[in-house]
């Protein structure tokens, strides 16, 4: 059993995390994996999946969540942006899977919606589904494209608060420093009793790299890897409003730069954050809304936020690389389990 | 057989049209149609369709399109823009649909392009897909989700030069102004030979809003028909960078605004453009490349290009009103197809 | 006495406009001019001036208002812009000048914002100063500089609610359509009581461009006046966010369409907009506010605000053309006021 | 006589600097200073400065540099990006300088360069001006506002290629992680015989912050320094696009995060890169231009550049805090220069 890097002794930053240390300590976040690890034929070798984040428990197209984006290298292919830049809203779970199925899990995940929502398409309006992605072409023969329609619906069912780690869910094919990535989460406790978690799907980086982060030079490989991206997911319970979490997201990558990352061309870094602490009714309950809301930027939850989202995010990485056990792929291809010496700081 | 706009007497602007006067005057430049016109049943009503307008007809992914992109209003699902904002190409053709099937039409171009493309997710990269979309749901039962991935393979297939206008493709359910909309595509000549051509698909607008336009006076509808969306296809085959293609796209919606658009809250406005002057190869051929290219944004040139997409997008618009026919939709409704008297100036 | 678009019998759009059909139509906004008219010697010919637009009559700074900014095309000079859309709020009075002098007046309205702020620089803080401009040089002779830190100071100081049109404060130089140009505004009453205005300094576009707009045909001149630009300004007291507020601002090149600009390369087209429904206080009071906001973007006052800036822009900038005197200035160049038999329908 | 980092053991990344280790390795970059130290009276304590940066030794209207801006935290009052980004052209020197003289810079730099250029403002066009600043109040009597005009042209006229780096110039009142700071330099030699350089302004962080860099650990101090800023300039002789510069830009924040910043609310982060490897001419010598340019984002160059701009910012944030010496600055405020037994790894 593969341990989180919190267990090897190494504590990022100075602020402490929540109960489970996951995205789920902030109240109402849920996260479901679906994995997909079969060996069809000599030749073709699946390791892929789907993971679903659910900002709250409730119908997400009538009770929409403040949400924000940060690019900070657009190599990659997320589905519904455009639509949370303008609105400022998350109405659908935040969908992850691979880089050849984005269509598969946004096709599934918009008919699981309209299930729940009858009206949507025959009285009234349209609905935006997020997806975000890695490339698993590594290890997962991913031109099959074997994901359905209904992995999407099953990732969404399957979410709860104690989420796994590691070679699961969207992280299943995922390789980070050359080493077996995946998903990763970890949380913090800021100022006046909120919460901000990350989870993240790793798929990026060359060994060298981890140097930066001053901890033990991990062995050369020369084998090959392509650069891959990362998906960061930012959760939180304070009030703010969808310009402040587009600074919180922009923050992200500073727990990524702290990795390591050297953000290489190939490398899709992909932020979305939300707050679940207040709802945008779909449902006409009146044009105002009277709401409390975090109204002064320069405040110390504010800060807190923004070191909060750094240090659980780099949190986050590790967690995903230290949890991910070692996975033979396709090709005969071995992706080592990050060794846990390398987690002895210099 | 509808009329052109031009066949009504309607001259816009000053700059000439291209031989066709249609987008594929930009030479390479192919449009091609699937139309799902089908009464399943006594409940069941579907209107709705593909359209695929190709770069060029050579492997797009092999040889790339500088290309950017301009939201002007983010209330719409449009897929791929994220890769197109940061390397500035386009290696797909650009795919245009109905808003509950971006993920299918996603997923059967991406499908086609593996095809054609044998490598890619084996030993090199990813594919990114562009898919934009209106929603045609006054007059389809878009619930149903009646196109396949493979629509999208035949819209591609089908692309040709002579392009169909009005209640085809992408634009079969389509609404513009509370008339029959759809699609409509014009195109100009520049300066030193180049060309600037649009295609759009047109869903937006209400009958008093034609008014600003400054034609006859329209008769009232109280029928509700909702909000819709405008896309904007903009091609041309001047040598321009993907920073001067955004300037373009930029100001195409100031031709959208000449036809009387409010640019609703609930109209998703998106503009991608292009140009297939030089192509970016996707196999190495050298780091660098000696290229041609318009240095001077403020040429003549330049300034004919922003005039031109300013046209064409006004003329696209109104073709794709007066080319297309009454149609009758679900639940019995029926678009009108707009009165060319509507079109004698006042 | 010129006058204004509207007694020429010329109505534009649906809305109603506000008492004054002015920028101060939304109550507490005000704006001052200062204008510098001198004819130095047989050479120098100065013809420009600043103009102030205060969001409201309090200490701005310790009252901030929320903001957003949309850059149309960003050929231009205006400063302050980066923290607006970091923070969403505007914390100084808008200044509008010539583009040579945007340092002076930057300087100018700092000094006077130190002066009503003592603890700013010493034991709190920085001060954003919002500067836009447009280029004036052709009646101008703009490289003198002759704008001092205190004309900037006279500026603020002038502000009124009756609102001076034509060639006046910063407008005083500026020509449009190759007429003269200068300032104008309008404004628009929209659902729920609210209002919204526009304030233009109008210095852009080619007589030919006016076509488009459907008046009289205006007489050719091939006198050489380089491309301009146009700064828009927008206030509304309906209690929207920074994100809303972008949407508007968004929408007001749709205005500056319906006038028949085709916003060449040379024209840096600006707009900022505010509301003063709430303000945001600088000094601790808390780090939470209980506010009542709009929080549906697909309401019917979000719709008539967007068509209200529309209407508002359009007819400022006639109004700044009307209402703008035949000028004489350096280089023997005249201006001619535009004739009012241009705004007779065709 | 301080040190810098490198001479302290300290080593940043893999790649090698170039021969001063500069910003100015890239041929053709000079850098000005202009250092105001002065105690006015018993009260009074100037302790500021202007640093230009020169891309080229030509006249940079004349011969404009592709440029490219990305802003991390956008409170601050940088001058000039609106133009950077629709042109993706600088055509100034980069001024740098305090919060409350942005203005002034301005000012002067702008009449600096109409010397230079007679015909602007008088046949022809207009002149963009970029300058950025951080906030130096801390030692410095800001509200003095003791700059001159003719301080920004003595910048522009001091530069040079070797290049004094702490406690002068613009850097000369700055505090970076509570100690002393200002003015860093570093390059890179990457691919192809390129070099990459940065040079920053650091004016940011609390001494805990350090921890994450994984340094010795500093003692603490409550002394409540506010929140302060870090410019980051960027110059490469690649021959990269704006588009390119955008990414490379993008990439900086990398470096400043591995030095320990947790980007507060109250830190203007603001990179501006340029490449002087080709030039825009401004003078008409026809609209098409045949240049070499790197096509391939995907090169080893491009990840060169990547990686190398992360180093050098790093690198130059660091020789910032070594470099710079004991200062004490108003209110009797001590600044201690940060002692070398920090730089002992942990």
């Amino acid at each position: 059993m593969r341990k989180r890097v919190r267990e090897l002794d190494v504590k990022i930053g100075t602020l402490h995390p929540g109960e489970r240390n996951m995205i789920s300590d902030v109240p109402g976040v849920m996260v479901g994996h679906v994995t997909k690890c079969e060996d069809l034929d000599n030749e073709t070798c699946i390791r892929t999946g789907v993971t679903a984040v659910l900002p709250h428990q409730g119908n997400l197209f009538q009770e929409k969540v403040p949400a924000a984006s940060f690019v900070l290298n657009g190599f990659g292919k997320t589905a519904g942006l455009v639509q949370v830049e303008e609105l400022g809203t998350i109405e659908s779970p935040i969908m992850l899977t691979n880089t050849f199925q984005v269509g598969t899990v946004w096709q599934g995940t918009l008919s699981y919606m309209l299930g729940q929502n009858p009206d949507v398409g025959d009285t009234t309006g349209s609905l935006n589904v997020v997806v975000g992605e890695c490339n698993d072409m590594y290890l997962n023969d991913a031109r099959v494209q074997r994901l359905t329609n209904n992995d999407a619906v099953q990732a969404i069912e399957a979410a709860e608060t104690d989420i796994e780690e590691g070679a699961v869910g969207a992280g299943t094919g995922m390789m980070c420093y050359q080493y077996k990535g995946g998903v990763g989460t970890s949380s913090r406790k800021v100022k006046d009793g909120y919460t901000i978690g990350a989870l993240v799907v790793s798929n990026f980086g060359k060994r060298e790299e981890l140097e930066a982060a001053r901890y033990q030079k991990a062995e050369m490989d020369e084998s090959g890897i392509p650069d891959g991206s990362i998906m960061m997911i930012v959760a939180t319970n304070a009030p703010v409003s969808d310009r402040q979490l587009k600074r919180i997201a922009r923050r992200a990558p500073i727990g990524l730069a702290r990795t390591g990352s050297r953000v290489h061309h190939g490398s899709g870094d992909v932020v979305i954050a939300f707050s679940n602490a207040y709802t945008i009714p779909h449902n006409d309950q009146g044009d105002y809304l009277e709401k409390q809301m975090l109204i002064r930027d320069d405040s110390q939850v504010m800060n807190e936020l923004f070191q909060g989202v750094e240090e659980a995010t780099e949190e986050a990485i590790l967690n995903s690389l230290t949890k991910a056990q070692t996975m033979e792929g396709r090709k005969g291809r071995v992706a080592e389990g990050i060794p846990y010496s390398l987690f002895q700081r210099q």
